[in-house]
Formats: structure tokens, sequence, C-alpha cells
């Protein structure tokens, strides 16, 4: 059986919604951040970057959300998450991942972990301030330009769904009204009623 | 015939490396970022991101370093450029492409392009001096824990390859010294003897 281990409000949750839709066996491990456990050294000598996600396989450890996201639908083709035999439609899901990984994401951290790019104090409160603009102007592209619609590549659900789904999530936190995407808030409630949705985000908020 | 758009001393030369090691059927197209070429009406409707590098195929087009990268392997086998029938193997590379455009590629750019994350003058100089600090922290992890020789991944040589050579060359820019990685170090005195390399970064380097 497979370990994954998460935190709530963290990236990870579009791996294990692509874990649950999967219907992968394994083990859901929550990493107490409050305790900086994803510091410790036994987290550490699994995953040195201190980070979440982490999914442990017979084979090893795998770090990195459109690694994990790729990994599950490759190792569970039944469930069909991603279009992997035809490079071209491939390529645009791992397109898509990628901007996420590398801009939409970092684009929020930027207000909350200011720290990582700059130690002045002023800097981070820069940074904070232009996150609002960064993100509508990213998911204004996402909006006009990417999302297909019902499911971001179109007809079919993919691995790109959960990890959208996941960082649309923090709009609000992001001071970004998601209803001036209205094809992304809807994308958003849809989502919420998808059961394996629905399981792990019941999940994430249960008290331990 | 495929037509790839790059510039010089960006990370499209990753990509560039690889269609020329699976000697793919393509066309290379300097984008002036001189004169801002990318942000031209044609440029913008092409890719909305304004950004290198851009992959045209028959079916449309592919942008994010990982999405081209896996896509000249998936579709020149014969090339051998990443494990594609070995999910854990090609999560591995996976993997360490989304540390590398998430967290690298970001790492460097606020040493350049601060203006991206904060309108603040004083903040852009806050990013610039941490560059050198995150760039050390990322190689040192890569030296230590990832990179396996005599290619990133171990024996064969793979799209990793390209890609941390692409980076390895802006240590310089970002005031780190590369020996302090001798494994890394040695790898990019090495790809620059392998034929494609040496091509590409001639050709990048040649006036227009």
């Amino acid at each position: 059986m497979m370990k994954f281990y998460y935190a709530p409000h963290t990236c990870a949750l579009a791996s294990y919604i692509a874990l649950e839709e999967a219907g992968a066996d394994y083990e859901a491990i929550r990493v107490d951040f409050k305790t900086s456990q994803q510091l410790s050294p036994e987290y550490l000598a699994m995953n040195p970057k201190g980070r979440v996600p982490v999914l442990i396989t017979d084979r090893g450890v795998i770090t990195e959300t459109p690694a994990i996201l790729a990994y599950v639908a490759q190792t569970h083709p039944a469930s069909e998450l991603a279009p992997l035999d035809d490079p071209f439609a491939l390529a645009e899901v791992q397109s898509l991942n990628s901007y996420l990984c590398s801009t939409v994401h970092p684009g929020h951290s930027h207000g909350i972990r200011g720290a990582r790019w700059a130690d002045d104090p002023a800097a981070h409160e820069a940074m904070k301030a232009k996150v609002p603009q960064n993100m509508t102007d990213y998911f204004t592209l996402l909006e006009n330009r990417y999302f297909r619609g019902p499911w971001v590549m179109g007809e079919t659900y993919s691995i790109v769904d959960p990890y959208l789904f996941t960082i649309s999530g923090w709009l609000k936190q992001d001071k970004v009204d998601i209803n001036q995407f209205p094809r992304i808030a809807d994308h958003f409630n849809r989502m919420m009623q998808r059961p394996a949705v629905a399981k792990v985000v019941a999940e994430e908020r249960a008290k331990v």
C-alpha cells in the first residue's frame, strides 16, 4: 500500500483527490505543520525539501504535484485521468500543470511565504500587496484562454482538474473574488459535488 | 516541420537541446526580447503568456519547459530521453523537472525580474540580495540528494540533463560559484562536449 503525506490547505489536496479518484490503494498521513513536523529529521530523511505532498511507493519516494499526478494517472489507466497515449494532448495537460506549479502556486505563496525570497519585512509586505493583481492576471488567462469546459481540458476530467480546484480554493485568502471567473467558479462548485472531492475535503477539515 | 521559438539566455535552451538530441524535425526561431517581440500581438496570439519556449506542432501549441521536454521524449522514443514505460522512473524525472521549473528557475528570476512579484524597487533589491543564498541551497540539495551521476538520473542521459545544464549556466550571474558543487560542475562541462549541446549553444551565441 502506498503512503501519502499531506497537510490541509496545501497543494497536496490535488494529489489526494487524484489518488481517491483513481481508486488507488493508499494510506493518507497528515503532517502537522503547526509543530513543523515537515522539518523533523525523520521527515527530511524522506523528503529533504521539507514540503508536502509526498507519495511513498514500493519503488521509493515521489515529490512534486505534477509528478505525483502523472504517476497516479499512469499507474491507474482505467481511471482515465490523463491522455497517456496521445503525446500532444498529454503535453497540454502537463503544460497546464507546469503553469500551475511554476507560476500560479508561487503567485499565491508570495502572500504568505515572502521570507523565502527576501529577508526584509518591508519586502514581504510589498510582495503580499501584489498577490491579488497577479492571481487575478493568472486566473483571467486560465478562464479566457485555457479552460475549455466543462472540465479544464474539455469533455474529459483529468489530473488538471483537482490541481486547478486546489488553487482556486486559495483565491479568497488572496483577496480575489472567484466570481470574476464564472467558468472557473462553476468548475469549483461542480468539483465539490464529486464524491472523491467531497470525501477528501471532509477528511482535510476533520479535527485530528 | 515543428517550429520552436526561443530566446538566448532563457530556459528555452533546455528544450532546444532536447529537440536537437532527439533529431527532431524542427525550425528554431529566435524571439527578439530586446524589442519585446514576445509581447507583440502576433506572439501573444500564439502564447498569451508572452514567454519562451514555445513549440508549434501539427496539432497546436505547447508551452512550459517540462511539457515540451516530455513531449519531445514521447514523440521520439528511439532517442530514449525518458523512461516512458516505467511510471516510477518517469515520475522521478518529472519530479526533478517540476522542482527545476517551480523552485529553482523562480529562485533565479527573483534576481532580475522582481517586478513580477512586487512594485517597490526596494523590494526588488531585497529579493536580489537573497538569490545567491537560495540558489546555493537549491544546488546543494541537487548535488547531495538528487544528482546520481554521471547523468542526473544515473547511467542514462534524460530530459533532466539539458534542464539542469541550462539553470547551472545561470549560477555565475547569480553570484554562485558552480565549483561548490563538483558533480554538477563536472556535468556542466561534460554537457558542453555533447555535439547537440555545442551546436545549440553556438547558435544561441551567434549574432543575428
